[in-house]
């Protein structure tokens, strides 16, 4: 099945029965991201999104050296950097569209379906900062250097992080000095102040951990666990009237489900219920 | 006065002065709640919330073993589970109509105008987590068992926790992780992340620090601590700027409360001051 | 240049390049404030707001005793207090009016397009926690006693605390119990919940720590640091996709800045860039 | 079944298949509302939103002599204006106690699963528009003569009118002249504006076309006007965007209805289709 | 009493008991705007949201030629088209800043309390449409000769048209014709399709008319008319539930005003109630 | 340049300068939709957004029968209808991603950053109300059939009738009443509550009339008109706040176009001005 999932800089395998896992693969540019990258990691989550056999999802990098660096800057600046326009209204229409298409990349992975965990090691600086922030679960390792370094290179952070990250970490005081200073941040306190939710000793700890979490979320009804994301989502940001009102409709469907009668019935029965694919 | 109060598995007493306590009474069952329950529940909140008396709630549960399993499954299998009809769309519109009452009850405590302390003991799985959520304070004893369960039983917990939730707890990884997995997490835990605000060794302890708040919040001038309530939970999930202009048209009818005057003046000559009911 | 900020109340200095320092400067009153000083407040942060010298603000208070003790509640009593109306309705109309613009006075703050943080210290009680809301980083010193102290004279908070809590701290059933206890804690456990990000010795480190933060970010493109601080103020309290699409639109121009450019080139080569004013 | 519905100053009756009737009452007051009329409309719609026999609803008042008079302004007198309470904060909270409760009444008519046409005749005063507008389809008489009568009793019409209809009236300089000047006007202009969408000769005839109405809506899908009503509330006042979230969980079950079988079948097959109840 | 208000380019008076004229007064340019104008504008419709004897304002232009030209555009050309700056970022920034503040003073024609009647005649182009766009009522003359006319200055209309016209006309399709054609429109499809409420033979008398509006609300309780505006103006573009509960919290203030008693005595008297100022 | 168009169902020509036109092209079917259809109708106008060398866009349908006649029923029932899913959420879940992606392909025509104005003639049933709302301006021919046919067929309209009507149209009485009931309505009608904003005589003179409204707005400047579109879209369906600080962030972009000055200078000069492309 692995070949479906052959994408440039992107290893897809499935570490355990229902999971799969996304391995950003540039580990000689410390994984950091030019645009095929983007438009490829769109395409993976897309297609995981609805693909039967898949009911959680692990997001890990290759390599020992970072998460990602970010976006390659090198790169950009022969992109939009290099753009040249008289007219800066047009310079803007095209920035505009080119940033649409960038957050839409970053936005697949929040609006896949199944429930996606990030794993993060070493650096994990400026586009990590926002991929990670449209994952449901982060982790990381003890020594992982995160940063949102977008006002180091003259920018406001424009793919997730500042519309994402208020809504993520309950601690304003703290997302403030780090989006505005750029200062780098370690695990501990990435911990603490619930940007990251766990945090190991090494990478390979870290994934096994977040395979686990992905293992067990993989074990529930696929109703369920893409009925909890999607709830959480559409709540965030908005009146909790509005969530419940919203609720109603989605359940109202979504309870009729088979799952329910075999999960209560394998409660009773003290066994592990089967729930067919979504 | 308890006799007005009188509701099939309900309890209420009023501890001290201007203080309600509901506790919820099914010890046997593990207080595990069946439709006539969150029925009562909101009939009883509802008048609360007007009962000049009353300036502050406590709600907590009888017996040593839960606050609350959560809902009755047994008792809901043979209610929505056995439900069966022929056309999912007939069967949708009788489960949303079953899912804005039930919803609504719980509202109703959110919706009580009086704050209202939730002390949870033992084990609070799933309908707790709902029902606690409604709640404005939430303290805990050092064994509380959390869970949001209802991934379990193939469902997303659909009478408020992920409507809830994303607002109440500053950690939405922490969110995510607890709610698509159905971990039981401890009090410590629950403290660390937000959920509860205080831990107390046991539920002797728990109970009566619980009442030592809805006892300090009862002392204070119920216009100002209902207004307290209500401008928080408006605020919460929408701009600054809707929240700064409702309190605007609320307290211009509301500051020109005598209580002000009475606070100003008992506040110079270093005595309680006493007001009237609302 | 001080000259120009000459406002009764207030110090206006210039500690480091491109940051401005504002001291609440009623000490003998404990820094309470009266209407005249949040007019002031006001009219400073408008100015600095545009000021093309200034790229971060520090806000202090003069003196040992009081960031500030709050509303001068005496002066505010010959105020709202000894309006009296025959008629209820008209009463409403005119607090409304004030209310307003107080309110507005406060959110001069939160709309300066250049970052605040708040130093706070000793007393800060009531107006000092609607005023550090509406700033974007607080840290404080070890002794800081805080309070958010209306309940206590019979008033639900109107000039920010209950708007803008419910966003700035990811804990709402602690949120619940100090708006609704008037429960004065400390920095500790400001810090645990996350209103403050920092704490520090004594008032003078506390100072110089805010300087230093306020100097790393007027060390940054302004166009970077004033985006990140909309962007991020925007995105609360509304749904992710509204943030994103303001994002767009704002940064179709502001990427076009020539310190991309010279922030990516600086970091090649190793040195300090230099942005000219906003 | 009429016994059914036997409530004080309404009748109640079943004039064609699937369709009731609800008639106000109180001819000899001009059909004018004291408060056991609007808790017993609330009643009323409440259950036949629920009622599997009821796929629209006509609601008509009787006599010649007017729709409604709006407010019993007598007996309200003898309520709100007779209040008197010492304190105009304890006076507010009262009254928006009373008020909630009275435009949830009006919102039960709008929250009626199934559609409702009022019909208007002669005198439609004050809540006569606030009620109407709750509806979902208005038609009137030639001789109907409208009032949004509210300021000439010195209020803000608080029961629906000034929030429902700047999103039912397309002219929003119309709406405000006629909501500022109590400026009485009739059907034609009514239907000009867009706030009736058929006049006719009498009351009679009136009747008689709402009944037409009425029944055509009642020959279709109940699935598929309950689910078109929702939609269109939901969508009114909200970005097109949540609309079509919104619509995509509803559909997801009800599409799933027989019902879209069987139209589809009768269509090809030129027969009127029979829908079971809901 | 006019001494007052006056500032260059209008002309205020007071043409019956509690009402005042605004009258634009710079006919030799075809009364355009130019920077002072607004700011002017805006100082008196603040100073007229306060003023006790003011009850409804009436806003004309002096002279035959034009209601508005609309902005100056040779003055404009001399503020921002002149405007130099080598970085495309930091012009942003300026013209952000010069628009809030110009949207800042037509949005005080609408957030001043008192209903403002806009009476066009002639030309009104352009900033005519903004403007009237931000007034309660609108009607013109006959002759009257209305465009949207930014595009053809190479803009979208930016002070308000685009915002505000969606809301007030519901005709979505003529709203984008002749916003993005700049169509020159007569009175009569302006009446048609809602953007003005009446029309009337030459400018004497729709002034004449004008008054006669303004002098009839002028007559009102000014609670129930300022409450009325604002109800309205907030209802606008929101969902109903979110009116409602708003004017929840309004009217339980307003509602408790001595002028209910004196005009539902009134009433039962036959005579004209006399208000007391706001 | 044509052939980059070709797409099956679809003539895409360039009628004019600027314009393109898009002709649905399936007359033997009367313009029914199959899948591919609104496949294909997404990706030319996702084309023609970028497309630098149009500025308004026509749409039209082929042959004389039917602008169209809505989805093609009995290829959908052999879609949707035969789909048979023993577990109704797994049903669900499928059907809302079918949903999401027919309602996407519908709002690429809304999001599409050229104005589209659409001709409608003969038959426009169904999916052609759902398809012309996501369009600017509609017009249509004498003879032309309209009708919500939703209902008919056992559904709630999905694909954006609903959400988008009650913002088109001013006149919800009437909306409600064509949406609830599948009555066809005419074009006399159809203009009077504004769905449609011009009628002509037959469709050579409406497609004519409509090429004249494309021309007019492609002769203008493009950034004007994509600004234009998009702050249109934006306010509609939210406060008008919101609308106005989203301008400022657009426009200070857009404003600094080289097409203000050209305009302005065309204007002075009596010539008209040529614009580069987008």
């Amino acid at each position: 099945m692995a070949t479906d999932y052959t994408y440039e800089y992107f290893n897809v395998t499935f570490p355990a029965e229902y999971v799969a896992q996304v391995e950003i693969n540039r580990p000689e540019k410390m994984n950091a991201f030019i645009e095929i990258m983007w438009l490829n990691l769109s395409t993976i989550f897309r297609r995981l999104s609805h693909d039967p056999n898949i009911r959680s999802i692990l997001l890990t990098s290759a390599g020992d050296r970072a998460f990602t660096a970010g976006l390659d800057v090198q790169a950009a600046s022969q992109g939009i950097l290099s753009r040249d326009s008289a007219d800066p209204a047009r310079a803007a229409i095209a920035i505009r569209r080119h940033l649409a298409e960038f957050q839409d990349c970053i936005t697949d992975v929040e609006n896949c379906e199944k429930p996606v965990i990030a794993v993060l090691h070493s650096i994990a600086f400026g586009l990590a900062i926002d991929l990670s922030s449209a994952c449901d679960i982060r982790i990381s390792t003890a020594d992982t250097k995160f940063c949102v370094k977008e006002v180091d290179i003259g920018l406001a952070a424009d793919v997730g992080t500042l519309s994402r990250l208020p809504h993520a970490v309950g601690n304003q005081s703290w997302v403030k000095e780090v989006c505005l200073s750029a200062r780098i941040f370690g695990s501990e306190e990435a911990q603490r102040v619930g940007f990251v939710s766990g945090v190991y000793k090494d990478k390979a700890e870290a994934v096994a951990e977040g395979l686990k979490i992905a293992s067990r979320i993989a074990s529930k009804s696929p109703v369920a666990t893409v009925g909890t994301k999607e709830l959480l989502n559409y709540s965030r940001g908005r009146p909790v009237a509005d969530g419940l009102k919203y609720t109603q409709a989605w359940n109202s469907a979504m309870i009729q489900t088979q799952d329910v009668k075999d999960a209560v019935l394998s409660g009773i029965q003290k066994r592990s219920p089967k729930f067919s694919n979504l």
